[in-house]
């Protein structure tokens, strides 16, 4: 199989030292799509042309002056200007397609984003040591998209050397650490035709060497904001006068964890971030949460979405108070299918560097890679989630994260592998 | 004067003997309306011409079988079934009116009904020694409106003896222990020509001899009660499918008690009596609770009735459940004229027995009396609320009260000689 | 196989026609105990001797005024005095042992208490028609205990007849509804011999002719209720003097639905009853409810226990009111072990009227047979809950409900050659 | 009477320029301190000398770098350092004693803090447009402390000069605006042989030329935060690993406006600031909040004290969370002596440019000076506050608030007249 260890881990340390926030990721896609160009892949979907064309109310999308600070930084660190325009408004991300005669169109999908979090500089930590660590201070690849993105391209490049007979489309998906961008680029219609689809997390305190064939358990997800807008007073001379917007924000709070939970499965509920109020003497006009509501499935996510939402419009109105609910994130549930992970399992036995290899592992938290998986099975179609074994220093969304490169080659054997033998499965 | 204290001792105790609930004084109103026609006065508006016309929603009136008991129970002990025929529909009550010359028109209320206390039966108990206890168990002049009663018959035959020149109405009101017979009684009509109105009260922790020239501090009060109905579920095996009564009914209670309170003046809240649910597996399909809210003015009160009827209807939406509030009892708040207090602290000082005489005194609770004094007063007249002295044994609302029948003769010199005294300043 | 239908027939339908409740089984007591002397077994436990030794603290026993009345029903329906009188206190029951030779000791669990329902008199209501309704107007056998006794007395007789080797033991048990009776027995000492243990239930929506050879999903359960008392007062000349205990419990029920939900697996919690105070305008000073919390595994159960004291206990101290939370019901989550199912499912096919055999189904609700299953499991031995199909045409626990008796002979026949097996197996 | 309305105006500008926060004004404090040397005055009490000794736990102190910023400004400023040092630890203020004679000792107490409000610099904005604009960016004298500290040195100048026969203590308070200094003044025991005592405060929207004689309705007040310390968990992954801060935080809150209200009199309750949590999907660990309560009377507040703080302990133990409380400000009730406020009755009466005077006014909020007037009281002397009105473009503790220079000799003649009343009254 055809795979360039020096070249993956070329570019991952490239991309590992210029991490970019969700819908921010210019630099990173700028690059990716370079390296595409230079593979002259038959269809290259940029930006705003891979994702959802109304992208007016994206979630978790920064406010302009944050893009263009970021856009900034992107091309003084060399992205082509041409192609960081392209990317205006945040519509980050990419979409290369492979065509390589009669068979299945199988898509990989890979997420690219960094976290606001500052990379440890301790000698101990490889990227510090080798010097590849972090440019954009206080910004960090600490959950492995880096390599993920890297694993897309060097993919891409061993399925084009293969035997592979079909369609490949590669999904470069950006804000996945929003829980934001795998719905519109789910809704961008290049998956309309994909009837296999994987997708792939590196890590997830699984050892290199270890392959999971099929993820599942993804807990769906809805992350909201609120904000309470009552009317100030003196506390003192007119509490009468108030309409008390910490009162109500309060009342949501308890309300909400005390929604009656769903007979068919676990739920959650929380309330993660509040502020509000400017004195201890003013009734507060103004108070805001952060919050998410999860399931064990969609429906008992949105049930709980439902249920919070009344519980916010009742609290607002019993203090008089004006609340606004609005989304930050979601993510639906999703499951591997058997059939997709019985060929991970089967091509990673034979894999050089497998030592381990569990059908079955779930995840427990969400990821937006659900949406794609979604939108594949309700056509009918397959998908995936693949777990690659890396042994890592610190756990993730730590500033010690760092990933063993050799899982790279690991990665892109099973992977192209698996799809090459779905396109012979099919042929 | 004339007064005859037998004739007083002896009605009061056949009174005594008979106390009715509020809404069901057929008895009394029976007894109080054959001692009228025996006096020959000038209008007699008898059950439902002294009440306003439309009682379709009277306040806390007991249901019809309540109703029909106390009408038998009440022609069982002597009352005249045509009379008793005239109160149906729990219209009980009265009002005699006096005409005797060239004058003012001069009011004096009194009300009359019992309490459901049972009377103690103890040797020290004078109206069980003396034989005139309650024949109503279980129910029992407790507040001394049997003495209030006979103090209205004797001041009209006081002032009907006395120079007085003008016209004097007395108004028997009902179902003041429910705070529910001041506002229909107040709206009959009747009192659109009083210029002056006198209410008394006995007892209230003054001893014999002593008179409170002018009472206020009445709070204005609504009592009410709150119906939940939510839709039962099993709690264990569908928690989701129940709208919960008792959740929602704890919400609004917490919630009242955390209504913001006024700068004007103190209010008070509180939820007295509550019950729901079938079983502890069983999310609850109904709960009920009987509150209410006071005020040191009207205003304050409609402030927290407004307040509370918003956390009511927020916390059931909070839980999907219906809630329905009704109102038991109403009363404003009120304040003795000054000018009509002067005139009682002076006749007072020349009474027989009166041995202090305090210009004014806080009641500190409600009465619905309020609402025939702010009738009188928002025309233009004046009104005051008297206190009448008397030892009594125990406290108001136990079975050990009684009053003290010398105090009956000071009331009626009293009241009868402020009446005439308003009379002669006017002619 | 020994069976004699028109016995079990006429045994079932004289229980139907005296159903008691829990810890009042007094005449079903005798009358299992004449039958069970009748049959001269090997020993014979009855009421106290069937308990636990401390019985001072039964959960859910009435008092001495309800347990005299059943006793005096019980005798007057021709229960045996001195056997009524060895159950005194509430203390019902019974456990009889078969002794058959060399082998295993197995025990079946049946329970046998009523509900306070009253039943149905339509005409197509069987017993209504036929003349076995419960004489004990407002109580009946809804949930088909009746049905269970028998199957003891049948399966016993069975046994006896069969060539099983070993001894049997067949556990009466009382106060099953109250979710009572099984920890008391459960400690008997009764059960530490005990290697194998089958209890059953009839119905569950299950036909005649269908047998589930081990049933699981117990949610773990406790009912429990709480007393509030603090100090009234009047609401509103002195709220400040109050201890409100609605004001804490109302606190305590909001809040223990807020309790955090565990990650391993499914709770409840529920306040299904409340009652509390006396009048709108006093302050409460005392308020009840009755609760439940539930788990998925016993530790479930108990964590929702913890975390619900720990709500009641500061409810209670913020309002400055003594909270007391007494336990109504306890049982433990268990599971039916599959050797004991898989003979249940062989021994069932080839049973005459056996149409259809389901190798496993949830019960998704709470029982305290539980407790037995888990004595014997904890001691290294075996346990399995058999559900046994029957026709019933209303619901468990409504006043339509009724057996179909031709399932009387199935199930006696299934569980004694299940019973019999094992013995075989294991001589 | 010797006033000298320019050096008025010059002093009175020179503190306007330089606003400085509480227990922050060394500038301030230096500057009292250098006009009060040059006077010559018969004793001089600076920073700690004028506080109580124990300034360890001095609520609302700032942190060392605060300070230390504050005092190198001051400095830059011109302020004397060795006076700086000796108000090193943020005990600023001063008290000075004029002897003069056989006679009473009479207090006069001025504040001297400013406030963290950005100052007007419109042209009709005095101050800007004659060139004494705060040079403090940010901070403000915009509630007339300037003209306080102004009028105090002022009254100590006339009275020197004119037939004052006694002692004259003049109070110099730091750190009113938190409502902290009051306290540790009133303590440092300067008060102790003071037997009358004057306070004095301009505008509150009395124009130029009004005074009130006497003020009043001073609510007591308790100023206080509390932190919750909670436990730290994954939202999704184990919320019952968490010790929810946030939620406890929620329950204190409602919980604290619920407490029940006090029969004798107006309380109030706030929550004014919340802030908590550091992502949607965790469990908070951290939550704090700033409150309030008061009273008309230090009783009522004291009981809002103990009612708030059960509240919040048990809020925090119901969630197993650690909840500590500290005070920032608190100031008793207080109420002005009549015959102090008619000596300044009489003598305004008499003022040049005084046009009205008001026997009595309520203040409606907060103010420390309670606590120099309730020592005083409770050792048997008088004390009175002083309105002193002043025509004021913007509201107290606005950007555009401002003082009309000429009330500062109205002020001056007023008080000194006052002063000089008591000292012939008793000498």
């Amino acid at each position: 199989m055809h795979v360039d260890a020096d070249a993956l881990t070329d570019f991952r340390r490239d991309l590992h030292q210029h991490p970019e926030p969700a819908w921010c990721e210019f630099y990173t896609t700028a690059r990716i799509v370079e390296e595409l160009r230079a593979r002259d892949v038959d269809e290259l979907h940029v930006g705003p042309d891979a994702l959802e064309e109304s992208d007016e109310e994206r979630m978790s999308l920064p406010d302009q002056a944050t893009r263009d600070e970021w856009r900034q930084r992107a091309e003084a660190a060399g992205a082509d200007p041409d192609l960081v325009e392209r990317l205006d408004g945040g519509n980050t991300g990419a979409v290369a397609v492979v065509e390589q005669g009669e068979g299945p169109t199988v898509g990989l999908r890979v997420d690219i984003d960094g976290l606001p979090i500052r990379e440890a500089d301790a000698d101990d930590h490889v990227p510090a040591a080798e010097g590849f660590r972090s440019e954009n201070e206080g910004y960090m690849h600490a959950c492995g998209h880096d390599a993920h993105a890297t694993l897309g391209l060097g993919v891409l490049d061993a399925v084009r050397h293969s035997d592979f007979s079909g369609t490949l489309k590669v999904f470069f998906q950006p804000a996945e650490e929003r829980v934001a961008g795998g719905g519109p680029m789910s809704r961008s219609g290049l998956l309309d035709d994909v009837g296999y689809l994987y997708a792939v997390h590196i890590g997830l305190d699984h050892p290199t060497g270890e392959i999971v064939a099929g993820m599942g358990g993804f807990l769906a997800v809805s992350g909201f904001e609120v904000e309470f807008e009552g009317s100030p007073a003196h506390a003192g001379a007119h509490p009468e006068q108030g309409d008390n917007a910490i009162q109500a924000m309060a009342e949501a709070i308890s309300s909400m964890y005390a929604a009656p939970r769903h007979a068919d499965g676990p739920t959650r509920v929380n309330a993660g971030v509040v502020e509000g109020g400017t004195a201890s003497n003013i009734v507060a006009e103004h108070a805001a949460m952060e919050c998410e509501v999860r399931g064990a499935t969609t429906e008992l996510m949105e049930y709980m979405w439902e249920e919070t939402g009344r519980v916010v419009d009742a609290a607002a109105d019993m203090h008089d108070v004006e609340a606004e609910r609005s989304l930050n994130s979601r993510a639906p549930s999703a499951e591997s299918d058997e059939t997709l992970s019985a060929v991970v399992a089967d091509v990673a036995e034979n894999v050089e560097g497998v030592e381990s290899v569990l059908d079955h592992d779930d995840l427990g938290g969400s990821e937006d890679a659900t949406y794609l998986m979604n939108r594949v099975q309700e056509q009918g179609g397959k998908a995936c989630y693949v777990g690659l074994g890396t042994d890592h220093p610190g756990g993730h969304h730590t500033s010690e994260f760092d990933v063993d490169e050799e899982s790279l080659v690991i990665g892109v054997e099973t992977l192209a592998g698996a799809i090459a033998d779905i396109g012979k499965d099919r042929a």
